[in-house]
């Protein structure tokens, strides 16, 4: 395997967009490359991570980027796993210049859902997960999520009062971030009033249907070197699956494709959960974030919905949790959001985040879900 | 580089289908397993290729299929470059095994488009093409090709008696497959009579909208020798892209994108196209068979429309072109047509095609492009 580096990232701000998603995607890869330096004719591929541009009557977006990039030549696809889309093509461009196919590619991803009015945006989420048998009968992912928190709640005593902390938390991270979608500082006493979506969550315990896209390029160590550009290196990447459908799993508190992906990339990094720095964790709501701090043994069973309000998961806690302000106030524009994450930790990594900087970030990790897990990946990033 | 090979292989028929996308697929993955005798639980890993699952209500086919196949832990997921998505996911597939990241994978495709009316089904596959300056302003595939064929007309005299010969030629072979979505000899009559869907393409040019899904297991040499299967190698593998929208580009009447990743997965197989015993090529349109054999090298430009004619691409020609019916015939169940492809030149080079068997097959060429070119992958593989 060749060592892989992040040498530049872009990205456009979370939120609500005119553009396209051809059009966002396409202006987060030219702030990719030009943060890059490398001549853009050395890109030999893409991978963008999308889910639902059908939804604005364009498939196949893949030439479509390469084309308004100026290098038609190179190939270029759409990778789809729902929300977990974009760690899913990060991780196939790390494939293919760690097994030697590309020197350099792209990856990136893009969602624009600000047209479809919410029952339409929430139908077309909820194609991610088992349809025949969840959002057939009614259980959107709000409902899904709602489950894993009743039952969380069930098994181990946590509390809304817990998820609305994290909620906060996230907030107070994302109001330090230029290109959140939702830059602004919340209580918990904003959340426990906030209309109930689905019991247990309510509106401030869910992240927000956003447009944006965000986009990395990868090289080999030796290009990274001949840039002069600092790498910040792929250090362990995985992906994992999970049952699909939440009512057929031993347990709707846990999402086992998490604890087998980071497991797997943690072992390819040599590294330990104690070696992480930061974590950028996919918490598409609050219950999420507590789960899968849980699933990759960064706490005991039960103990992580209670990590926000011990402090341990701020910037200046022991276990820096979503310092972009995760899914819940960053944003999630479900293509783009594992690229994201992978954008946040080399600005992390390399010190350039700005007022929501980890001090002392060496090790970052970043995990993306798609639907309640049936696909996840996670990735280990350093400097 | 290791050597990677393909052990296994399943199909559903081509055609009208009740089921959904997610048990077709399923449906050729257990075939494939089966044919390859592989240990299900030794996959690691499956690349879906499918554009319009979502018209069915369900994306985020991966981990279904995995569930389904009784393996959810190994992830898997949707890749979409048009109708090249099918030999997009069998090239990630091959990477990740030639790159040492799995040993054993799956490389599937589906499509579910028969719930659709012809004009719904028409559009959702014009949203392939660059639907803001194409699709939008009217010109659906059959338009776009057309116009293709118009341009190869003006330029190099052909006629509409050339392309309704390589219909019939098709024909005759999908007559003879068991799992053809037309199983049917037509003649050159027929095409001539039939009804005009874009002037010059008629009725009988065009491939028929099918459902479908197909799926191959590839895996190392190791594993193919363990299990005494007989071996089918991936000689070369590349894709390749051009410019997205076809009034952009310099000639009308070729695909560049075909060009480039045939030369290069000819170089990598060390072959020439002299080698090539069989082609399955993508004749979405009769035109496209012609431009294809031109833009590979086969033969000279302006000569691809008259090969049928003269014999040359029939089964016991010196280009066996399409023996499978091709998609003029055999169909086109968008996902699965290139893997489709790679299902056909393994059972000719291992003699097992029964009344379409090509004499004498040791290399296969297939190729695969997505809408007009803006996507195309090509793979050589031989015994």
């Amino acid at each position: 395997m060749r060592k892989v580096c992040v040498i530049g990232v872009g990205s456009t701000s979370y939120g609500k967009h005119e553009a396209t998603a051809r059009e966002l995607v396409t202006n987060a890869c030219l702030d990719a490359i030009q943060d890059s330096r490398i001549d853009p004719r050395k890109i030999e591929g893409n991978f963008i991570g999308n889910a639902f541009s059908i939804a604005e009557k364009q498939g196949h977006l893949g030439p479509l980027v390469m084309t308004a990039l100026g290098i038609p030549e190179a190939p270029a696809n759409t990778i789809e796993a729902a929300c977990a889309s974009g760690g899913s093509a990060f991780r196939e461009a790390y494939v293919n210049i760690a097994g030697g196919f590309a020197d350099v590619m792209l990856a990136s991803g893009v969602e624009h859902v600000s047209q479809l009015d919410t029952i339409t945006a929430t139908s077309y989420f909820a194609y991610g997960s088992d349809y025949a048998f969840e959002g057939a009968n009614g259980c959107s992912f709000p409902g899904l999520y709602a489950a894993m928190a009743r039952t969380y709640f069930q098994k181990y005593g946590a509390t809304e009062m817990d998820l609305a902390q994290i909620a906060v938390k996230n907030h107070e991270n994302g109001a330090l971030n230029p290109k959140a979608h939702i830059q602004k500082r919340i209580t918990v006493e904003d959340v426990m009033k906030s209309m109930v979506v689905a019991s247990p969550l309510k509106l401030y315990d869910a992240c927000p249907f956003s447009d944006g896209a965000a986009a990395v390029v990868l090289a080999t160590e030796e290009v990274a070197k001949s840039l002069g550009v600092e790498p910040v290196y792929v250090m362990g990447s995985a992906r994992a699956g999970t049952i699909a459908a939440m009512h057929e799993r031993v347990d709707m508190a846990a999402i086992p494709s998490s604890t087998l992906a980071a497991q797997k990339a943690l072992k390819q990094a040599g590294k330990t959960v104690k070696d992480v720095n930061l974590l950028e964790v996919h918490d598409c709501f609050t219950i999420a974030e507590a789960v899968a701090l849980e699933d990759m043994g960064f706490t005991p069973r039960g103990t992580g919905a209670k990590l926000a309000e011990q402090g341990v998961t701020r910037r200046d806690g022991k276990i820096p949790t979503n310092a972009s302000g995760g899914l819940k106030s960053k944003g999630h524009p479900v293509g783009a959001t594992g690229i994201g994450q992978i954008v946040e930790l080399r600005e992390q990594l390399l010190g350039r985040a700005g007022k929501r900087q980890v001090p002392n970030a060496r090790v970052g990790l970043a995990h993306n879900v798609g639907a309640t897990g049936g696909s996840c990946s996670v990735h280990v990033l350093g400097v």
